[in-house]
């Protein structure tokens, strides 16, 4: 089946980034389609909302097809202009806010910019310092203040703790600590220090022996670290611990930071 | 006018995200009401949808009120018993995927959870390099390898560079580098280090002196430090600087994490 090529516009009077992952997963459902995807956000005044139709009509006409357009605009003027655009528009508001309207029996405020508004400002004091905490008990770096911790990370060497951790802390204001496990916890036959106690708080990940190889011998090619055979003696040895302990764990070989951070939260009934 | 109160579902046969982004945004729209949210991931078996909508339909009949259910769900089936339930439904995929395949000529795959999907290697692989190239690189550790950055954030500190710079490398698989403006710079006039060579791809953060002041003090109450004085004069100081060297700036006092970074990418042109 032959390619087809679209243009797409996420547009919106506040970041744009609701739009664009609605706009992208609809999108990941048309595999044969090759999407050049552009993000227009603070599209908050009528020039601006005219210059953005100029773009998106000049689109229109070099690429001979008419460019998709994701909005979400608040401000009905603006949301007029951008939809009046050469363009198949669909406007994420506009179907369900009156709907929404009806089902509550009251008026929606259509204030722009609402959805990640800093004057909310607990919220955002809770993320900083989530990620603060974060950053300050990542790998295994101290035993203070765990008690303080949301979640506790542990797997071996490289099997996605951090990013996993620190995703954690900025979406949702978690406090998250994690502890590489390695081989002198594996001769010891303990999980590092006091983690014990904390156990109702710890998850573990795990991850495939070859991924873990891949992902070591990009930082340290050759090294006996890196081996296949020691990584499937690492891989083991922190499954067989986990299983000792009674702590919950998923394979990350195959997931995004989103899933594993989702499943985590699940599992541990963090909300 | 009194406070109505509603319970919220998000359901996805993915993470749930986006379906909570998007109805999170419409539902700021709604100021009186008292949204009680949950999030709902993974329901991709029949099994687990019967038990959402028993789960969904108990809430509505506690509440006395139906509850409200945003959806992202692929399978038709499993759409088909959640949208059965005694709720609200509003499903963003039902809603925007038939125009989309007229509009496009093309069926689309129905095909679960690519959104965030990790076998999009190679993205997920910028990502984590990002995100270490990020900590490598947080409140001025090294200039090794800054030609390697896509951004150089630099600021007072404590005004927001490490949640921004975070935010970048994990949202947009940016490479990150940050940099403190410090009384030692002010007191040379030039910015630290090698940064003069950057200048094109440095951005600076500031923030109101009133506002740095409470968030030192938090850290270091009492201090000369964090006091209002000492905040006025490093705030003028760099904010002079950064207008000589001729570096876009911005303000992050009220802004949030997702703000901030949209601006600077916009700016800076990055994508």
């Amino acid at each position: 089946m032959p390619t087809i090529k679209r243009s797409v516009f996420f547009v919106s009077d506040g970041t744009g980034l609701t739009a664009e992952a609605l706009g992208h997963s609809l999108l990941t459902q048309f595999e044969n389609v090759e999407f050049s995807q552009h993000r227009k956000p603070f599209i908050d005044t009528v020039d601006k909302a005219q210059a953005i139709v100029a773009r998106i009509n000049e689109c229109s006409r070099v690429d001979g097809m008419r460019a998709l357009v994701f909005t979400t605009l608040i401000d009905r003027d603006i949301a007029a202009i951008v939809h009046a655009a050469d363009a198949f528009c669909m406007s994420f508001f506009e179907s369900f806010l009156v709907p929404l309207e009806n089902e509550l029996g009251v008026k929606s405020s259509h204030t722009v910019g609402r959805s990640h508004d800093a004057s909310d400002s607990s919220n955002y004091q809770k993320r900083i310092e989530a990620i603060n905490f974060t950053l300050h008990h990542d790998d295994g770096i101290t035993e203070h203040d765990l008690e303080k911790s949301d979640l506790i990370l542990v797997g071996v060497s490289r099997c996605g703790k951090t990013p996993t951790s620190l995703y954690l802390a900025m979406q949702f204001g978690l406090r998250v600590a994690n502890f590489p496990l390695i081989p002198e916890d594996f001769e010891r036959g303990k999980m590092p220090g006091n983690l014990p106690k904390y156990r109702d708080k710890i998850f573990g990940l795990t991850i495939k022996p070859e991924r873990l190889n891949k992902v070591r011998e990009e930082r340290r090619a050759g090294s006996r670290y890196a081996s296949l055979e020691n990584c499937r003696y690492e891989v083991a040895e922190a499954e067989k611990m986990m299983q000792r302990e009674g702590i919950h764990w998923i394979d990350s070989s195959s997931k995004s930071i989103e899933e594993i951070s989702t499943t985590i939260m699940q599992e541990l009934q963090l909300e």
